[in-house]
């Protein structure tokens, strides 16, 4: 079955949206084993979204269609797809029904405008939108079928999960194919592409590394009939080859493993961050429940802060300046106590773009403090990925995966060298 | 003029590559007004990459590619040019050389396959590529002009700022357009499209209403021989549509605003954040130079920490639990008693998917307390967008949202009903 995307938006013509939906459904096709053939985007013009959706369907069997379909004189994917059935558009009642409930539920007022968002074309299958409001359509066409779905990412995900790949698996009988993800922290990606060149050169097998700027996250793609025992085969020899870099697999977070690594063991950790800003807390608070293994945390950014609310000693802030590991590792300790917790994890560092207290941007310390013993620090050289605002976020996102790392390592009693006293960490994966 | 993209690549197709690409050309072209009337993506196919190549110039005056001309037998952006232009591929011995001396250079081994980067189609203008080692392609055809560009972000834009761009403005005479985007917060994307209906009816004026799940942001764009005039008269009168919820004009972000408020009132700010987790604080410490407005703040994530670290009253959280209006109140005031801040602003709320403390998903309260009078409390009520993990991190971006704006308000002196007491806010562009 082949299958052409097709997305409708001035805005992304214009470069001001990324197209993050094709994407998104050119992986969730691919795993179905259905190939994406083209993906075209189009203008809000009516017109022209017409003849591209005929176009599609006389070189595809199908065609999917993201957005268009809100509420504005812009959206104007519905009257296409009218245009290009020869039929009229029809106001639905229950659509409208819903609309205006969910309007009503919200406290605000309904626009006029807003009612397109309830129009159908004469024929065409309302495809229910749990997610949101304006619900996907399924049109036949002469020459194929068109699922149009919003262009809101959560809600076309959802109607693609609940309606339309079920309903593209039950028509195309595709063929098997096994996937699995996994995710890595602490190698580079060209270490970990070395390593897995065998692996690369097996028959059936594809790799895809997954862009990420602080983790490298290793798709494994195995066909055939037997893919699935083969998948099983392949993900445990790069498991073997990669080591202890590998923390998780699929959607399993380095935040959901360090969580689940803390309940395990009925511990809790308290955050204690400088550059961060608070990202750190944030990404152990994504997850759902988190507060069972998560107190809270400081965001220390100024230096005085760092005395004030966490204990580091005066003396030390003044002769060493904040960004040193032995700084990394008062903070942690200082929030452990602070915040009753049973781990304290901290960071301090460089984001840039200027140098601080005489260190290069790009100086990180991370550090976690444990029920017993000294606090570990481990000072990753992070390369600094061009200049400018954009590095800021790059380093700042390292400088969390480095600092969750540490304490999934420590939690699992893996070797971990300290930095205390030291520029930086000898750990061979992080050098 | 009318350009379309063409981009050339499985890895786009199967989704392990979001086209970032063609988002910095839309956007580079936009600046010196070309349009891009269309964007195709195909896959490392010769015949498909001509069809598209020709129906591209069918359509359009010029096509821009992009992929296809690395060193590997899947790149074959070169022979689909030369077999569109009905011609041969020659090896250019200046390229050849140039590729030879660069990897000796690196002092690595040439691959002989790598040497297809060296051929030409015959007739084909080289693109000198001062960045990479692909050099771009300029190919005339019958139906218009290609120019076939590295697929290597850095190359691709080097390329195109250094040759393309100032050569399609020889060509083009191209009109004057100006833009401007304008950003608002606390006010629904139809409520700001209702308000500007009488703008999007003006004649060469365009309005492109950017998605974001948390924030409204409004593209205007004038064209023809005025443009810049024209579009000072457009930007005032949206301003005088929308008052006080537009905070900030292009890459002016809500924090870099309230950074810039507080700074000219010579004030700082903490925060105290619960659902949150830290995105507030990640958000104000994003700018380089954020430490002189930003003292840093407490994630009071465990309902003990707003006792201990915050001082909020035990028999408070006793008895409404931590979600209510007074609660934000008591963080906002501790902490910025606590961090000796200018202001405090606080977050609490039920980001879900559960409810907490009674209260429904979506209920949030924000609270700014300043050096007079009592915090101030808004309580907007959030549209919950669906459920599961995706709605937790929207709810708690929109309340980022809502603090900041909450804050940016009080210091420009603008009208904020105080929620305290009462279950939700009644400003009207919230309600």
């Amino acid at each position: 079955m082949r299958i052409e995307l097709l997305t409708v938006g001035d805005e992304l013509l214009l470069g001001d949206t990324v197209n993050g939906n094709v994407a998104w459904l050119g992986r969730r096709l691919a795993d179905h084993g259905v190939e994406v053939t083209r993906s075209v985007v189009v203008g809000d013009e009516l017109d022209v979204i017409v003849e591209a959706v005929n176009s599609a369907l006389g070189r595809a069997d199908a065609v999917i269609t993201t957005g268009g379909l809100g509420p504005t004189y812009d959206d104007l994917t519905r009257d296409a797809l009218a245009k290009a059935a020869g039929v009229a558009l029809r106001r639905d009642p229950s659509l409208e029904r819903r609309l205006r409930e969910r309007v009503a539920r919200a406290g605000r007022e309904l626009q006029p405008m807003a009612l397109r968002m309830a129009d159908v074309p004469e024929g065409a299958r309302i495809l229910g939108n749990s997610a949101g409001s304006a619900p996907g359509l399924r049109v036949e066409l002469p020459g194929g079928i068109v699922y149009a779905l919003p262009g809101v990412p959560f809600e076309m995900r959802t109607i693609m999960d609940e309606v339309v790949l079920p309903e593209l698996a039950a028509i195309a009988g595709l063929p098997a194919v096994a996937r699995r993800t996994l995710r890595t922290a602490g190698m580079w990606e060209s270490v970990v592409a070395t390593r897995l060149a065998e692996v690369e050169a097996m028959d059936g097998v594809r790799l895809a590394y997954l862009p990420d700027p602080a983790e490298v996250k290793i798709r494994i793609s195995v066909a055939g009939d037997d893919a699935a025992e083969r998948l099983a085969g392949v993900e445990a020899r790069v498991r073997e080859l990669l080591g202890p870099a590998v923390y998780g697999a699929d959607e399993e977070t380095l935040d959901r493993v360090v969580h689940r690594l803390l309940a395990e063991r009925s511990a809790t950790v308290a955050t204690a961050e400088s550059l961060t800003g608070g990202l750190i807390g944030a990404e152990l608070t994504g997850m759902p429940g988190s507060s069972a293994t998560f107190a809270g945390g400081v965001v220390a950014y100024a230096t005085e802060v760092k005395r004030r609310a966490l204990g580091v000693p005066g003396e030390l802030l003044a002769e060493h300046g904040a960004v040193h590991p032995d700084v990394a590792a008062a903070m942690a300790a200082g929030v452990r106590d602070a915040l009753g917790a049973t781990y304290g994890i901290a960071a301090t560092g460089v984001a840039g773009p200027e140098p601080q207290d005489g260190r290069p941007v790009g100086t990180v310390y991370v550090g976690v403090a444990g029920p017993e013993g000294p606090p570990v620090v481990a000072g990753p050289k992070l390369p600094v990925p061009g200049s400018g605002a954009e590095s800021r976020g790059v380093i700042r996102r390292m400088t969390v995966v480095h600092a969750l790392d540490l304490l999934r390592r420590l939690l699992l009693g893996l070797d971990v060298e300290d930095a205390s006293g030291k520029a930086r960490a000898d750990r061979e994966d992080l050098a």
